[in-house]
């Protein structure tokens, strides 16, 4: 088995990765853009990719919904959570005072922006690629930056960096939320269903709008389906035009989210699976006695008798 | 092939069930009440009974809509629509400025009551189990009135009846509707579908009202599934505790009206189905591309596809 | 004052009327129908009306429904809940056994025909314009009928009557309800809200019919408003057109009903506001908190201040 | 009168405010980032900020969209539509096919990859704080990359940048919609209905999502109310913790805006008021007869002669 993350070494990315178990122990190997760890998944180079997909700050994670919504060859076999926390490291010899120019990925600095403004009021920032790669360029010495905000892993891949302030993120409970993602054809199987599931879809949204997304959000509602997370994204052709990618909760095989799903592709023919897969934090759904299976199979029963 | 229908001869039933070329041909005896008749059909002593369910004017005749409500044992397998005139019969030799009290039944009465006002003033009613029972005891000269309300089939039946007045019906465009009621068990079989159907349900209403009328609507609406009728009626056991009879736009066999059938089902577990029946009109459902029988067949088999 | 009531006297509309302190003082006439009473009120010849406006077996009385809602000049200004009992009597001399035909308004014979098809397997039934009629009729020795299903209180007020029989009602939790009309001009006043209070309003149903239904519950709803009646009668013009009497919780003077009101007007122009009055049985709805009259107030406010 | 917008020089945002005809003759300063912008207009030091919302390909611009919510002392007043065209423009004398790393703001880049996987299918990517500051850097002849991708502005600004390409956006139509924001206090005034306006809110999701979700659209579309933008963005408190921001069509002065606010604050007390303001596209929307002004006017009127 080989698997990919948003690279480089270091990154929750990674850190997403190796709680998976069978990962742990398998290949690992970074890319350097959700788009390219995707393009491998596509390609068969691996077997899966673990993407950001969200994050509690920050919001979703736009190249990562975009490129999962462009085609119809994936699909999301598990999700993990990774509590957030944010160091300060410096070029070597450097002290916290001295600091005057900090990089880093833009999702980090938008999170550590309070700290920063507390207590290096002054400084300037420089974006970067990752928050790794911010970091590690610090050893070179060759960077136009004294500063990088990172991971506390990047601190024990290169226990040489000068960490100058830990803990230094806005707010204590922020977390991301990696997806595991394989292909469709050749990749790993869809997990079968625990009781305690999410399925995710991506749906375009049909000409006129405000109608248009209660239909949708019925779908669900009507078969007493819960929605754990809802994002719009513009499909690029012209403003106001809209996809939306929800996470539901439920299994494909859950007879109350087969009729939603066949009650989606009715309303919006573009509607796209991207996988059942078992919920990080294992909580089971609330399903009144109207939207059990057993429910479901009876009135199924019932008007195949009439 | 033996029919029955809500008697006595010349009853506006009579001439509903006349109009069907199956029964104009076949043996027909009339029923004193329309549970008399469902019961006929029940025990099989009859194919099938023809009976009032509503009047333009009237509304729902309540005695049909609880009688076929009370099983699951009997199908609509029909429905006749009749323009109904009414006229005025007297006594022999009776004139129409001498007439002081006039019978009829009630529901004939509160139809020609404007016609009444005006012409004959102060004359009292005497209430009458059916229009043509009013009309023919006047040639028995024992009656305490003067003169009958009835169909004008009854002069037909009756040519001796002393024809007073004709076409007093105080709303020119009445309609009664009839339907064709046969058992399940060895009755007649459900037609197939025209395109032009209806079917037709009864529902008893979940505990909470407001909302539970709602659920009960919306998997209809959801389907695209358009209402003729609505008739609530008290289930018997306490104020405030109803079925709903329904008539809903499409045939068993349409996908759509299999879901809306299945959701029913789901909120409330008693509902029954009644049959379904080309409509007398005609009239063919616009129903949207969303909610055609292909829409659904490609949206399960996409879900099924998974 | 002045009351009237369906009559004659001993009706259960008397007992109605009788339950209400006022009128228990004050002068009662009967009227002989429905339209009677209500045109006593309109032409000012009496101060209210009680008339039986719903019954727990048979449902909605289709006499006041309509002739409450023909006008908008009539308020309801209270209601009353009667428990239905009925007894058997018989002409002077006349045994049980001995009884052939008996007489009694339609509705009640529809409450006791499962106890004469046990007690009395042969007997006729001859209708009569009401249960008290019918008995009263029995003393002259003249009907064409030996026993009359009626009200206690009519043996109450001819103890010479021949009780047969009592507690003859198939359904020993028969209820009926009864309201108190006035006119809107120069009647009783609009009783103050007390916290329990019922609002009835009579609305057409614009053209076409599922959701134009959906659209008016949905005032209600979307108010917190629920529904303890709802009744579908036809406008007269033709088959499928209704316009539906419904009973909602709360008071005209309670914000969310005064939205409510502004929303199905805006829906349905015809609708009319019937009164709002006590409950009968003081059960206070429980209203959720985005649907108290200070949420409103604070919304109002909200805006106003934008 | 005084303005920002997100600068440098050069941006598509000062493009944007050249469009105002007021803030193209009034001094005009840049700010070098969106909530540094906001801050200026909070503290008074300037009457308004241009500022990014959505694009039509990347989406919402989220650091507008948090800080725009995260007070209620700010307002819309107006927005503008900037259609997007990138060029490349390299360093001092370099070729097209010698550029092997090119610079730009994460955005900008992520609307040319397509063009740059054809055209450069090697070059590396380094991101900077804003296509004008990458472009502008080249001129010093010190950074760490050949070329930049900036809008044509900013090579009408310094004629002596080396454009290399032009028109390499993938998506011919991709515009940005830009919005002037003013101070509750002290600011611009809000600007009249012109009967083509929008209004923006920001609503928190209460608790339970799916449901709540729908109550929200439910009421915009209860009084007919269409959306243009809906977006969702985290709290920050917690995964599947959501608010979202709206564009509505109408005006608070528009009763059936005022309405569908009043029913928003009822619902999530939380909601904040954005602006109203005339739409860019000056399309009027299509209003049906029951959200007319006179509609509710004349439905407010009736009930409150009740």
């Amino acid at each position: 088995m080989k698997y990919t993350y948003l690279g480089p070494e270091g990154t929750f990315s990674e850190a997403a990765l190796l709680s998976v178990p069978e990962a742990a122990e398998a290949e690992r190997i970074p890319s350097h853009s959700v788009p390219a760890a995707l393009s491998k998944v596509r390609q068969g180079e691996v077997d899966a990719a673990m993407v950001p997909i969200e994050n509690s700050v920050e919001g979703g994670v736009t190249a990562t919904l975009d490129a999962i919504a462009a085609g119809d060859d994936l699909r999301i076999v598990g999700e993990v959570l990774v509590p957030i926390r944010f160091i300060l490291v410096g070029a070597p010899g450097i002290r916290l005072d001295e600091v005057r120019v900090v990089s880093t990925h833009s999702h980090a600095w938008a999170q550590v922006r309070g700290w920063m403004e507390e207590t290096l009021p002054g400084a300037d920032y420089v974006p970067a690629s990752s928050t790794a790669a911010a970091a590690v360029a610090l050893l070179d010495g060759t960077p136009d930056y004294d500063a990088a905000v990172c991971s506390p892993i990047v601190a024990d891949h290169h226990p040489e960096l000068n960490v100058l302030a830990t803990d230094i993120g806005d707010n204590a409970n922020a977390i991301t939320r990696f997806v595991l993602v394989t292909a469709v054809k050749g990749g790993l199987p869809t997990p079968a269903p625990t009781g305690a599931d999410k399925t995710t879809v991506v749906i375009p949204l049909p000409k006129d709008r405000a109608g248009a997304l209660m239909d949708l959000l019925e779908q669900f509602a009507a078969r007493g389906v819960n929605l754990s997370r809802i994002e719009s994204r513009p499909t690029g052709e012209a403003l106001g035009m809209y996809f939306f990618s929800i996470d539901a909760e439920g299994h494909v095989d859950n007879l109350r989210m087969r009729h939603a799903l066949r009650g989606l592709h009715r309303v919006s023919t573009g509607v796209k699976f991207l996988g059942s897969y078992p919920r990080a934090d294992g909580r089971k759904p609330i399903v009144d006695p109207h939207h059990t299976d057993e429910a479901f199979a009876r009135a199924n029963a019932w008007v195949d008798g009439l």
